[in-house]
Parts: structure tokens; sequence; C-alpha cells
């Protein structure tokens, strides 16, 4: 399939209108990734016509109430704006926070003449301190006013979900499906509390026995828009897929948010003929598109992670099972001890066997390989062969690891297995980010 | 029961003797946490008499040459000597690792012409590495040369289990069993790569659903002495619970070794009636001296990890098992941003209930109760109750979170299952420490 990447994000698609703005939410900050001056602080995507919506929310039991709003939202299948406020996570704020969270949407339904249970709304910032709702309401209507479809519209949304972010973070891309143009476009927000888990209710996969649960743990906010006609019961499986394989496949620090919220809105005005299950070459054709929204999404999170200086792929193949690939590519890739050796550009494999050894994926010391390969390459250096080191000159192994990008690749030869995660390193930088500041009493919780 | 701590750790017991010395294991180490200079690198520990011992060995799956050497000698019950080396862990060496392990304890063995099967032998320092073996054997004979019974002694030896540790760690205790005096001494090391998570066996307990492995996870190293007379099997089980809640309950950075070890030696020459399990009531006191033991060394280790400024008791309780407070403490002592902001002085409850949100154990966030105290106070100073903030001021919460050491109390009101986890901050000295120097080939490994 051709796919070609195309400017605008969330615009791209036909039928979409977006507007970011600044309504100081974060009324209180002074500290570090505060809305400091005047940075946007709240998001609003509309769609001209009723669309089809997939979610995927964190797993985690301690969920915002954003996310407790949006979810039956999105379940139900049809949806046509969304809101988001930045500065403020409008988690554990109880049932006030439930109160807040209805009460965005509300706002929006009004200003639009739409159903409330047709808005979803989602929120990153600040956790335990209830939302400034005089500011949040300005900006909504503030918002409404400017939404459009102008590049710098998605520009302006991009930036408004940033927390301590330090880029905004947008794609978008067209492809042809039976002689019509269809576009996916997204926009998302990361930086820390990231190693996202997500699923469409909430509830958690089956856990990965001894690990932590599988496709679990950010903030991370994503939202997607699309032109695409396609039927909910497509949408909700090809978002489950393409999120399975990117945002659920990274990590920062691996702690999850009580936030992570991943929207897609596809409002049908490309005018091709709606994508079903058992369309497969159309269905695979969009799969394929949304799988590279996802993905380069997230792995922009992971470049753009609190203090990261190095994105490492981790490759896992030969495990017995996916589970256990899985379970040892997180190991690897939570390391405290393998994350700082990247940061020194240290090719530690010491730690790296470590990790696997305590992970609770089967290995055998004596069965394992490791390399390194430039991102994507086909050319590896290997440092161990069967659990032993290689000739392999340590400049050669150093080299590599003082890459800004690089894949290291682990071979269980046990079996057929395989996972990935994409990784950051651990830094100074970001111990000294997130130690907080203790003069500011607004950084009292997330 | 009456117990008090005197001087002489290892050597405390009648009938042990011990030296440290320097043989330069580690020539190639220019590197921190090296034995640049004559920092001491193997200690030999003797008891005069064929002793009853008991171990307790990483379960990581890459486990070193010395602990596959010495788990089963330990297991057969009776055991004379301990040889430790430092600088160099010999693991990930495969079968010339266990030659050289083997040989280690050959050598002490022809030296008091014993047999090799009771001599256990213990490593730490890099992995992947083979030993120096002339150099070790040179050790080994000017260690055995000095073998005595001096204070001098057991911190010779305590120094030379070093490796990143700022300073030995040693205690030991004195107490009445049937009008006889009975000792036990122990010294330890730890600093990085710790969450210990020990068994007899090397064999995994059965897995937490969805946490690491309960009771898993540093190099470290410790060893025990008592002129108790006890039973093999009642030194087996007392060894297994002092474990349990002592090292298998402490976490630096949440990485376990290929390395860790706890061997206790039991001589008899105290001339108590043997301790069994059926006399209760000397097991029991036994018991409480040998927790005590290993609970101060354990936290000795966690008081001086790599780069930690703070020591923070976590306590969980009300969970509805063991197995949810065992989860939800690891969880919150092990997460990167819970200890980020301990090491900022931050009281981020937020980041605290993120933590417990993803983490297995069951929980309502409506539920939660979180407290500080000053260690083993009763006065708790609430954060959270019912999940919602207090009134406590910000100041008062924060000057609690500023002190070195401080009790962090999580009541789940789910149950009746508690758990405690004895934890560090996570510091940028930390992470300047573990990235290594790659200026330094010697610090391939771990």
């Amino acid at each position: 399939m051709k796919m070609k990447e195309i400017p605008g994000s969330v615009i791209a698609p036909q039928g979409f209108l977006a507007a970011g703005v600044f309504c100081d939410i974060k009324r209180l900050g002074t500290g570090k990734g505060s809305n400091k001056g005047k940075k946007r602080d709240l998001a609003l995507i509309l769609s001209e016509v009723p669309a089809v919506v997939a979610g995927m929310f964190t797993t985690s039991q301690v969920c915002a109430a954003p996310v407790k709003v949006s979810m039956p939202r999105a379940s139900k299948g049809t949806a046509q704006a969304i809101v988001v406020n930045s500065g403020n996570a409008n988690a554990c704020t109880a049932a006030q926070g439930i109160r807040d969270a209805r009460e965005m949407t509300d706002v929006v339904a009004k200003l639009f003449r739409i159903s409330a249970e047709d808005v979803l709304v989602a929120s990153t910032g600040r956790i335990g301190v209830t939302l400034p709702m005089a500011n949040v309401k300005r900006g909504i209507r503030d918002a409404a006013a400017l939404l459009n479809t102008f590049k710098e519209n998605a520009d302006h949304a991009a930036e408004a979900i940033m927390t301590s972010d330090t880029r905004p973070k947008q794609v978008a891309v067209e492809f042809k499906l039976g002689g019509k143009t269809v576009r996916i476009g997204g926009i998302c927000k990361g930086a820390g509390m990231i190693q996202p888990g997500m699923s469409p209710t909430g509830a958690r996969p089956a856990a990965v026995p001894g690990g932590k649960y599988q496709g679990l743990h950010a903030t991370m906010l994503c939202f997607i828009t699309t032109d695409a006609a396609i039927e909910s019961k497509a949408l909700k499986l090809a978002l489950n897929e393409a999120v399975a394989n990117s945002f659920n496949r990274i990590t920062v620090d691996g702690d999850m948010s009580t936030n992570d919220t991943v929207i897609v809105l596809a409002n049908g005005m490309a005018g091709n003929a709606s994508i079903t299950a058992g369309r497969r070459s159309d269905l695979a054709a969009f799969q394929a598109a949304l799988n590279h929204v996802c993905l380069e999404l997230a792995k922009m999170i992971v470049r753009d992670g609190e203090g990261v200086t190095r994105f490492v792929t981790v490759k896992v193949s030969g495990a017995k099972t996916f589970a256990d690939a899985d379970a040892a590519a997180r190991a690897v890739a939570n390391s405290s001890l393998v994350k700082t050796s990247w940061f020194g550009g240290d090719p530690n494999w010491g730690r790296i066997l470590g990790a696997l050894g305590y992970s609770a994926a089967n290995i055998l010391e004596e069965k394992i390989d490791v390399a390194y390969s430039a991102p994507a390459g086909k050319q590896l250096l290997f440092a161990l062969k069967k659990g032993q080191p290689t000739k392999t000159s340590f400049k050669a192994l150093c080299k590599m690891v003082a890459q800004k990008e690089f894949d290291l690749h682990i071979q269980l030869n046990l079996g057929k297995g395989s996972a990935v995660m994409y990784a950051s390193d651990l830094t100074e930088e970001y111990v000294d980010f997130n130690k907080g500041d203790v003069s500011d009493p607004s950084s009292l919780g997330g």
C-alpha cells in the first residue's frame, strides 16, 4: 500500500476542526513543566458530523475522573468532540472530579448543540487538585470560537496538551482506499510516568506471571482523527492492535499513569465504502496506516521523555512464548542498571543478563545471544553468543551504544516468541526533573 | 529475651576465625568501586570445628558459578569455611567459572585439611570476566596465614567483601540460652543491584501475580557465624524466616543480582542444648537474635546504597492478602517517580497512589490512607485519608520527607494483609555512579 506522511495532524482528515488556547489552568504553577507564561493548556477537537469512536484507557486502579467519564462514552461507539486540558490531571479528586469532567463535556455539548454523551474528555498534569472550572469553561468557549482547519490550529492543539514535553508531537498520513483519499492524523503528549498499559474498558489483560501486567503502564494522551468510513467494531479492533504495538510497548520510567488515554474519531467523510472486519484488504490498509500513526507518535514520546538521551529498541526473539519475550523485554527496558549504562554509553551486557535472569521469562544463560545494530539495521554486532563474550572489541561496542538511537537484539534461542519495547535511558536530568520543587506546593501530586 | 549488641561480628562467636587481605583481583580496575590502591578483596572465615550450615541464594536464572558450587554444599547441612572475593563476580563465566569456584574451595580445603565439600564460596564484582586465579590462590594462602580471632580480623573480612559500599557492615549479638552464652555475628555488603530474592535452592517461590517474584531480588552477600548448637533443619528454617523479613525485603534499585548469597555457620561451641524445632522457646530466642542480625545488616545495605540519601520504611497494611501487601509495597518502593520525589523531599502522594494503582495489588482509591512517621514512630502524620488529602499542611509533610529516615504508612483498608519494604531514594549520584566509565574496559559487566 502506498501511504505518505502529510502535514496537519488532527485537521488533515476532512471535516475535523481543532483549537488550542491558554486559560491558566495551572494557576498556582510556577514549577517546571507548568504553564508558566502563557503556554496553551486547553485543546478542543471537533468533527463536523458524528463520528465512530474507539478509545483505550489506563488500566491503573487509580484512574482519573476524565477516564471514568470517557470510557463508557467511547465504548458506546459514536462521538463528535474531544476536550482536553493540561496542567491538572483531575485525578484523585473524588466526586467533584467526576462532576467537573462531566461539566467540561456539557459546556462543549451546549456550544455545538450536540449530546454531552458524544463529547469525550481527557486531562493531564497535577494529581489531587480540583480543576479551576471558571478558567476551564472560559478556555472551552475561547477554543470553540477559534476552532478551524488551519494547520496552526492543529499545532495549537498539540501544544495545549503538553506538560513536561519539550516539543509538540504530531503526524498524519494519507492513502487510497477504493479510489478515495483517506487520511489519519494524530497528536500526543508524554514525557514522564511513561509505560502505558491501556485497554478499551480499563480492565486488565491477563497478567504475565511474575511481570507487570502485559501491555501496562505514562500520562500519555493521544488523539487521532480520520475521515475513513469504518464500522465501530472494526475501528475498535484496529485501535486495539495499533496501541498494542505502539503505546503499550513504550517505557520511559516504568510508571503507568492514572490518565493514559488514546481516542480515535472516524467521521466517514472520505466517502470510502465502510471498512468492516469482512473487507480484509481495506481493513489491512487502514490498520497499516493507523499502526504507522500510533507507532510514530509513541516513539516521539520516548525520544522526548524526561531527561532522555538514548532511544533504544529492545528486540527479544527466540522466547518460548510471547509472554516470556514480553517479560524479558520489559525487564531489560526497565532495569535502572541497564538504563544508566545506556546513559553512559556503556555496552554492559552483564547488566542485561542480570535483568533477563530475574525476569519472569524462561531463559538459559548459555543460549543467549546479545547484539547491537543501527535502528532497524540488519547488520548485527554481537556482544555475546551463547552467553559468552564474543571477540567484538569493547571500542566497537561502545561506539554502538554511544549512538543516540540503536537496536538491542536479544536472542533467547528457546522458541519462537518475540516482543519489542521502545525504551529510554535513565539520566541525572530525569532525577533532577522529578525530584520535585517543594518550594512550590503545586508540585504536590503527579 | 535479653539480647545485647557486642563488637566483633563474625569472630564474636566462639571458635570462629577470620581474615581479609588484598590480592589484587580487580587488576584491570581503575573505575569507581574498584580495588584501586590496595583495598582488601579476599575474605576467609573458618570454624575451628565442623559447623551446621544453611544458605540462601539468588533466584536469578543467571546465577554465578560460586552460587552453583555453594548451593548444594549448603544444602547438605555441614560446612567449616567460607571463602569470598570481591572485584570479580565469577558470573557468566561458563565452565571455567565453575572450575575456578571449585578450585578456590579446594585450596582452602587443602590448607586446613578439611573436605572441599565443607568449604563454601561467594564472589561479587564484575560479571563476565574469569578470575585471576594466581592472585586468588595467593590471597587465600595469605588470608589463611592471618586467620585469627581479633576484632580487626572481622574488620578486615568485612572490608574485603565490599565493592561500591562506602563502609563495612558488621553486627553481633549475645544472649543466654539455658544458662549458656550464645553469640551470633555477621558481615554483609551491598550497594547496587539490590532487591534480593533468595531461596535455599535457588528455586523461585510462588509468583505474586503481576508482580515481580515475591521475596526476589542485590549483589548482596552476608556471612553469619554463631556458636549456638542447633540442628540442621531448625537452622534452615530460622535462616529462611530471618531472610524473608530482612534481605528479601530491601530494595535499592529493584535489580536482583546473579550472586546474592547468605550463609550461616553454627558450630555449637556455646554448649547449649541443641536447638530443634521442638524446643520452642530456645528456637524463638535464637530466631529473634538471628532476625535482629539479618535486619540490622539488611538496613545497613539500604542506608549505604549507591547515591542513597533517604531510608524509607514502606509499611503497607490492610491489604486483602500478604501477596497484595507485598505487591503494593514493592510497587511504591521501586517506582522511579516515588523514589525521585523522596530525593527531593517532596511528599508527592499522587505518585504513591499512581504506583499503587498500577501494582498487582487489589486496591480501592477511595479507601487508601497515607501517613508518615518518624522511624518506628507511633504518631502518624496523615497526608491522605480515604484517598483524599487531609488538612495537614504541605510544610509539615515536607518536613517529614526531608528527614534522612522516615516511615511511610499505607493503609489499604481492605483486609488484614501487611508487608514492609526497606527502600532508598533514587538520586543523581546513583545515575552518575552507574552510568559507567567506558574509558575503563573493566567496567564491562555488572
